[in-house]
């Protein structure tokens, strides 16, 4: 170490630097409870994220900011899943003693770096010591337009479309956790894929904009993979879904580290996890109108995989020839399963 | 074990069934995020608190049940601290494998006994596996009168006060930790320390209460301790503070396992912290009229206990003679100290 461990009073200073006076704060740090002017009118939206070290991420490989960005970015997903504008956050952070302020100043920069990108505030927190490992909390609250865009009110015959790209972040994961490193993959796709998973980038303009465009249905992010949370979706509306599996957008840069890694890239695609893209439904004549519109607002693909089916169909998953193909659902943390309630 | 692994699926229909649809729940557990519709008007409040095994709390004498219940106590403190109406509760728990779900069932009990005193709806959260030991973190949103109470906005000359008692929580641990247990310590005394430590009683009533008779210039929750919590408000307010030690109130029973354990009921009083009771200030011609209100209207004690002065004077405490009397700050729990921010 060559700074000294980071008391809690010094953890606080940090913060407070690390906080700024913004719109609807009318107390940040320093009081009991933050007050906050929500606008008038809108909705309220509260998501809170639990990640612990060698649960969610590793220190061997994910740094300070890295943890503090991430932190921030699976909680940016779950207000962009309801189409939400994030506004404020209340972080809770515990280290081990011998965590020095300089790591305690990188963790919160990462969330710094993400929070101003996304306007959020950070109004608030707690800060512990952690007898083992790194322990964080974020609780985000955002903004919804009424009314806000569930997961429970898909329609039978939707299109299901995904944004961007799938399994990216699993591939990175599997990169980092190899070792030795494999031979085969170049700096270039590697830092791709890594970068994809230790500091995704959540799509809160793509969640808006989908939003308000109207004709989006129900709207899930990508968190536990497409396979879990394309049944949480069906689940909560009552439906089945028929995907084809090879409509799902995977970069050949996936493709390379899934051949050099000797592992699938589809699994990475329909089980990985940590996308954090969004899964959406739409009646299938707007389909073109929200993908083009996407397209030329904000710069993001959105796919066309499947379709919404009765019930009964259950959830399936077809190749091109139509053929059932068994998919494994669930992403698995080190330590065991984890999901959000 | 007598019950399965609580494993994640299982855990969230806990969950679920410990919820209730309330007012100004628009969508509640089962979604990306909880959607909420605040009070037109009102002032949003929220605080998130942090609690590890064996930092805050040891399994050896604190049950499920208990956790859970203190886990919403200490931000329902915060909400009162701010003279807010506690509304809506996010609660993040990560147990490891071994626990059952009958623990994990006790740990929602103890959230839902206190969560319905109070009026509060859990309307989301996360689970996790832990590596080791319990992880709860909990984010409580509340609604405010305009302005809300701050820690900051006390006046030289105001009156100081307390809510109830204190030093008990403080005797409770240290009964808790005893071992062996102590001679001398009635079973009726142990129990009213313990269950103040393990079961505290936020004083959101009283808070409201406060808020809405004016006069209270400013208010903070004793979580910490009077010479940490006395400190904060005065380094928020810019003054300083003089406390006649004989003025605190200090109940029988907390002196009596003091002499018991060979210990100082003031020194707990003064540094022993997790009392949840309200520190406020006012205006000397108000306090005969909030004490005697209170007092009728809830049946708790406010006792004056000094007055605020000017910062050059820093905190001072005196005896009933005015003669100062060194006082240690600062609330340690078993790891290291702790602070909200």
């Amino acid at each position: 170490m060559t700074t000294p461990p980071a008391t809690e009073r010094r953890l606080i200073e940090i913060i407070r630097r690390a906080v700024r006076k913004a719109s609807g704060v009318r107390v940040g740090i320093g009081d009991d409870c933050a007050v906050l002017e929500p606008d008038a009118g809108s909705l309220l939206l509260a998501t809170t994220d639990l990640l612990i070290e060698d649960v969610h991420f590793r220190r061997r490989w994910a740094t300070p900011t890295d943890i503090g960005w991430k932190a921030l970015a699976v909680n940016l997903s779950d207000i962009a899943a309801m189409g939400g504008r994030p506004r404020w956050a209340l972080i809770a952070l515990a280290c081990p003693e011998a965590v020095g302020l300089d790591e305690a100043e990188a963790f919160y920069a990462g969330v710094r770096a993400l929070a101003s990108e996304h306007d959020v505030t950070i109004v608030g927190g707690d800060t512990a010591a952690s007898p083992r490992g790194w322990i964080v909390n974020m609780t985000l609250l955002g903004e919804a337009v009424r009314p806000p865009i569930t997961r429970s009110t898909a329609r039978g015959g939707d299109v299901i479309a995904v944004t961007g790209s799938l399994g990216r972040s699993a591939a990175g994961l599997a990169l980092l956790e190899a070792t030795p490193a494999p031979r085969g993959v170049t700096a270039a796709e590697a830092t791709d894929v890594t970068t994809a998973h230790l500091r995704p980038r959540p799509r809160t303009r793509e969640g808006q904009w989908l939003a308000a465009a109207g004709g989006v249905t129900s709207m899930i992010d990508l968190s536990d993979g497409l396979a879990t949370d394309l049944g949480h979706l069906c689940e909560e509306s009552g439906l089945g879904a028929r995907v084809e599996l090879g409509r799902l957008p995977v970069e050949a840069t996936v493709h390379a580290v899934a051949r050099a890694l000797d592992r699938e890239a589809l699994a990475w695609a329909t089980g990985g996890g940590e996308d954090y893209e969004l899964l959406l439904t739409c009646a299938p004549e707007a389909f073109e109108r929200l993908a083009g519109g996407l397209a030329a607002t904000i710069g993001t693909r959105l796919s066309a995989v499947g379709e919404m089916t009765a019930a009964a169909d259950g959830v399936r998953y077809v190749d091109a020839g139509g053929q059932p193909i068994p998919v494994r659902a669930g992403f698995e943390h080190f330590v065991t399963g984890r999901a959000r309630v």
